[in-house]
Order: structure tokens, then sequence, then C-alpha cells
């Protein structure tokens, strides 16, 4: 018997009613049945970006996603400042490069938050900065920004702030309207707990206006196509159908859970997971800005991190994330977004200790699932 | 009881084994399980899209692979020649001019196929022309082009030829490299019998020159990033785990069956359908080229063609598809593309029949059943 558990950051796993979805007949996309379930997604989209504009639904990765904030953001020779603390901040980079926007790169030291007062005297000393793009969930390093206090920083001038929520949205808080934030892209295959496919773009009044002036080349990814076919409540392409209907059912079970519990729950999560790295002897790779989405834990010296996720995935069926890049090797990640439970956070461990133990690392047995075990006793 | 039929152009029906994989639990996209998955895929879409050379799977809509072979081909300033006799022909204009490609326009009127000696005269008064864009299956208009006699024209020049077969692959016949066509360019939701949310793309050696040559700003449709990462068998982006599993399902039917028994179950239905209308004393739109997937059918005067295909549709739960653009109103087309079998044709037709007479229509009822059940008979 080999039961797969998948405790990854995107994709996550899937509730039943959502895999059930995508097994229905499908519809065709110019009708008014497939206009109800566009409306139902438009509705509840707005309730999880905590937004009152539209948010655009593209069939794309996340990455597709981030591009069209690019380039209906920006033209060719417009400067852009990009916080760049891991591998998702350095792909709002090389989007930017690819179309001649000159990135003035805020350097964040992996496993750090930005400090926002950086991106002020960034915006201070360059006035020609029309955006700051950063990330919400920087999910290869497992940090949380504090979007929050970046909105702050930059709502008081000209340049728009850009989110990647690909990782984190549905996950953490990120109140779009409340704090300012201009433009907020997410993905279908994270918190929103759907397979990936979809890629979400919410774009505020402020930064529309750069919409409407940018002269990037854009057609499948041109949000002022975008919204024309929305006022009609359309898409400007044949979408995934399939994965639009599926988004409903993950929303309705969202709103049913409501968000203060749904990020109350992913922080208990989280907090387990990183009481358990600690009482096992672990040390987390970014302990002053950790994510409730997403726990990086350092590789203890003398053990094969690639090794220990392989064993976990391809003896056991827990898949867990090694590191990416520079990061390969040294740490691994345990998320704990979208559809996981206590459950499949005690499987995951139980699983890292088997195998940590089988690897020769010293630890009390049953010491991680026991201090994750004190953090859901207390709730 | 209200059953459902969908005979429309895309997306087409799918078959239970496709839904089914869809409702599976979700796995990760960076183990050796999905590369299992997309070497699987890479194979069969070879043998669907009769290429030796790689197939691109983007996450996206048909649109964005159209997209893709634009601009991985070409750079603002340069020509192409853009076949256009319908919507889909003049998606390739519009998107190379959101690009800042100069468009020849090759005007076919709209039910008719292109000419190849046409093409031919344009290249030769023409050399700056580096790419020829044209539609295996003109959804709009019901129109199948002769592909063949198109590249046999092209290939003799420096120009690529680039077909989008959105509309066609997997339901007429398409010999990529026999022919010597450069570009294919198509999408899940037609012949392949899937939802849409996956583009295709295939690139010649000959027009991978200009894929390395071109100045078009690109990432995410980028087909050098997408080359890198299918040689580590990889994809560069999270793709549509969910979709590219379901894919190899489709291609598994498509390689049981056979590409010949495949094109001729297709010619069967269209030409039942086209029999069938004939019998009803209806003109088919494109009398001289009709396409085998697709069959455009005048609407007789005196009906209100919107609110026929409304009435199949709301009240009796079979969808065909009304005319588009110039042509709303005028026409309906009956899809025989994908997972369609005798019966989806003749329920089609009854109901066809039925509200033509609702509506008013003379005609011998029965009469388009029998004629398709004649066609049917000779197999």
């Amino acid at each position: 018997m080999n039961k797969q558990y998948l405790l990854t950051p995107g994709p996550t796993p899937l509730p039943p009613q959502v895999s059930l979805a995508m097994a229905r007949p499908i519809i065709h996309h110019r009708t008014p049945q497939f206009q109800e379930i566009l409306k139902e997604a438009g509705t509840g989209l707005k309730w999880v970006f905590q937004t009152a504009n539209d948010v655009f639904i593209i069939s794309s990765s996340g990455t597709g996603a981030m591009e069209a904030a690019v380039i209906n953001l920006l033209s060719c020779g417009d400067t852009a400042l990009v916080v760049q603390g891991g591998k998702f901040g350095e792909r709002w980079t090389e989007i930017a490069k690819a179309y001649g926007v000159n990135t003035e790169v805020l350097d964040v030291e992996w496993g750090k938050a930005v400090n926002p007062q950086e991106i002020q005297k960034r915006l201070k000393s360059n006035p020609q900065i029309k955006a700051v793009f950063t990330t919400l969930c920087e999910t290869s390093t497992g940090v949380d920004n504090d979007i929050a206090a970046i909105a702050a920083v930059v709502k008081a001038g000209p340049a728009v702030l850009v989110v990647d929520a690909i990782s984190g949205l549905g996950a953490v808080d990120l109140k779009t309207d409340a704090w300012g934030v201009d433009v907020v892209v997410a993905g279908s295959q994270k918190g929103l707990m759907l397979p990936p496919g979809l890629g979400f773009i919410t774009v505020s009044s402020k930064a529309w206006k750069l919409v409407e002036a940018a002269k990037s080349g854009r057609y499948y990814l041109d949000l002022r196509k975008a919204k024309k076919a929305l006022d009609k409540n359309d898409t400007p392409f044949t979408s995934s159908i399939t994965l639009i209907d599926a988004l409903n059912e993950a929303l309705k079970i969202m709103q049913k859970d409501g968000l203060e519990y749904i990020f109350k729950r992913h922080k208990t999560m989280a907090d387990a997971t990183r009481a358990a790295a600690k009482a096992l002897g672990l040390e987390l790779f970014a302990p002053t800005a950790p994510s409730d989405g997403v726990t990086a834990v350092k590789v203890p010296s003398g053990i094969d991190g690639e090794k220990l996720v392989k064993t976990m995935r391809d003896t056991y069926g827990v898949t867990i994330a090694g590191g990416q890049a520079e990061l390969k090797g040294k740490i691994f990640r345990i998320a704990h977004m979208g559809y996981i439970a206590e459950s499949d956070i005690i499987t995951g461990l139980s699983c890292l200790e088997k195998v940590l133990t089988q690897m020769g690392y010293k630890f009390t047995l049953g010491a991680g699932i026991k201090a994750a075990e004190e953090v859901f006793l207390k709730g």
C-alpha cells in the first residue's frame, strides 16, 4: 500500500469536490450557462483578492499572469524596481528584461524579508521608477514579505505596487484595497486548491492608467481585451472552462470557511511545522519572516538533502520540495498551503522523522510529532 | 429529462476516460512520475502532428500558441503574408499587428478556400515575406484549406509556412513533415477531445532559424525556453498537469483508432451532415471546400438563425454554434469533430428538424435523418 501525500508549494492537493467538478461534462463557453459560472467566479475572486476591482482570469501558468502585469503596465525603456530575495523575485527581473524594461534590483538576502524603508529610499533616489515588483510569499525561501508596510510606502508616490501573490493568496492575508496594493497576480495551484492552468490579475484605477498608456506589444495577455470581454461577462479567448468551473467549487469551500479562519488555519499548520523542525534540532531557513504557506528548513550537516526528499517521495509517497537554484540540496520545504489538514502535517513530519533516522541523523524519535501535536492542541 | 449534447467546433465533448483522468489526484510536476507523463505526451503528439520535430505544450488557449508562432518567428518591422478568409485568419493579422509586424493580407471570400496560386503570386511579388500564416479548418466558415498544395508552393522559397490547425488537427489530415509545413499550432479543445487550456506548437528546422533570430520581446511564450526545458523532459513553468495527464488518455484512444480511421470517421460524419442539410433543402455555406470538422449551413430565409440555435440549446439541450462576426444570424454550424459518434449527429439533426418545423420552415420531416442514415449505411 502506497498512499500519496502532496506537501509541495504548488501544486497543492485538491479537495474531492474540485476533482469531481473537473470530471463533469464540458459545456460551451459562449452560453448563458457559462456566463453564470463566470459571474460566480468573478464575485468569489473579488472576495478572495479583497478588492472591489475586476479580477481577470487568464488561461496560463502564474508566470503568464506575471508577464501580463509587466507588459500591460510598462513599455520598453521604462524603469521598474524589483525586490529580489529568491527565485520568484528574479522572475520579475527576467520578464522585465525580456521586454526592454530597465530594472533597478533591490537585492535581499535569501531567507530574509525586504525592509520597506529600503524600497522608500530607492523610490526617493530614482523618481523614474514607475512600478515596484514584489512577492507575497517567496516560495523558494519560505519568506512572507510585509506587503502592508510596503504598500504604505509605495502608495504615497506615483509608482504602482505589483505583488506576486501566486504563492500566498488564500493562505496569508493580503488586503489589496485596504492596504492600497495596485496589482495582485495569482495562480490556481496554491492557496486556491486547484490544478495549475489559471492565472489571475487585478488592477487598481491608479495602475489602469498605465495599462492604457503602455506601448508593449501584447495580444493574448492584453488586459484591455480582458476588460472589454469581462464587461460583457465574457472572456476574450476560449478559456479553461473546466478549471473555471472547478474554481467555483474551491471558492465555495473557502467562502464557507471564511478568510479569517483560513488564515488562522494556515498559521496553525505553519506553527506546528516550525515547532516540529525545531524540536528535531533543525534550523529554519527564514526564522525572521517565516511564511505561513511554506516552511523552509536547512538540511542538517552530513545529510544528503536531495536524497532525503527523493526517499520520502519515492519510497514513502510523501512529496515535499527540495531547494531551488542556489539552495538545491541545502534546504527542504514543507508546504502547508491550501487543502492541508493536521493529518497531512502529521504524516509528513512522521515520514521526515523516519527517513532522517534511516539516514543517520540523531534526534529523539517522535519529538517533532509531539511538538506539532502541542500546537494543534492549543488550536 | 434534459440530456445535453455538444456539437460545437470547440469545445467538443470529452470521452469519459478523459473526464475521469482529470478527477485523479494531482501530482507534482518536477517528479519522475510527471516526466513519464510528459514523455508519453511528447511521443503521442509527434504522432498526431505527423512530425519528427518536438511538439511544445503551452498552458494557454489556442490563441496563446498562435501568438507564440508570431513572436518567436518574427520581429517588429518584418513582413508576413496572412491568408484571411474568416475570423481565425483575421486573428493572425491582429496578433501580427499587435507586435508591429507588417501584414500583407490575402483576402479570401468567406466560405471559400484560398487558391494556392494566389499565395505563390504574392510570394513572388514581395520577397520580403518571411512567413505565410494560414488556417487548416477556418471554423468560422466551415472551410478546409488545401494545406498540401499551399505547402508545395511555400516550401520552394525562403518563407516559412505557419498553419493554424487549432481546428482540424486530429480531425482532418495534416502531414506536417511529408508536406513540408514548418509550423503547426493546435489547441486541446477540438479534435484532441480535451477541455480548452493547452496550446501546442511544432517548429521545423527551417523555422527554428527564425526563432533564434527573432527580436520580439517574449518570456512566457519563448520557445527557446520551452526547448531548453523539453530537452530535459521538463516544462519551463508549472504547466497544466491535469490537462496533460488527460491528454495522454485522449492520445491513447486516438492511437488505438489510428489516424486513417479517425480521418475517415470525420469524413463520414461530415458527409452525413452535409447530405442531411441538402435533403432538408438547406444550402451549405462552403460548398466548394467544406470542412470535415464542422459544417456551416445557411439559415433559410424567414428563419431567425439566432433563435434557432438558442432554442435547440436552451429548450432541447443540443448546443450547436451560430455564425460569428459578419455571419451572425446568417449561418449555423454543426461540428463533427473529436468525440462525436453517429448517434450525436442523428440527435443533432433530429433536433434541427424539430425546431425548424416549429419555426415554420417547410420540408419533409425525417428527410435529413434519412439522408444521414444512407451515408452511415454505406459506412
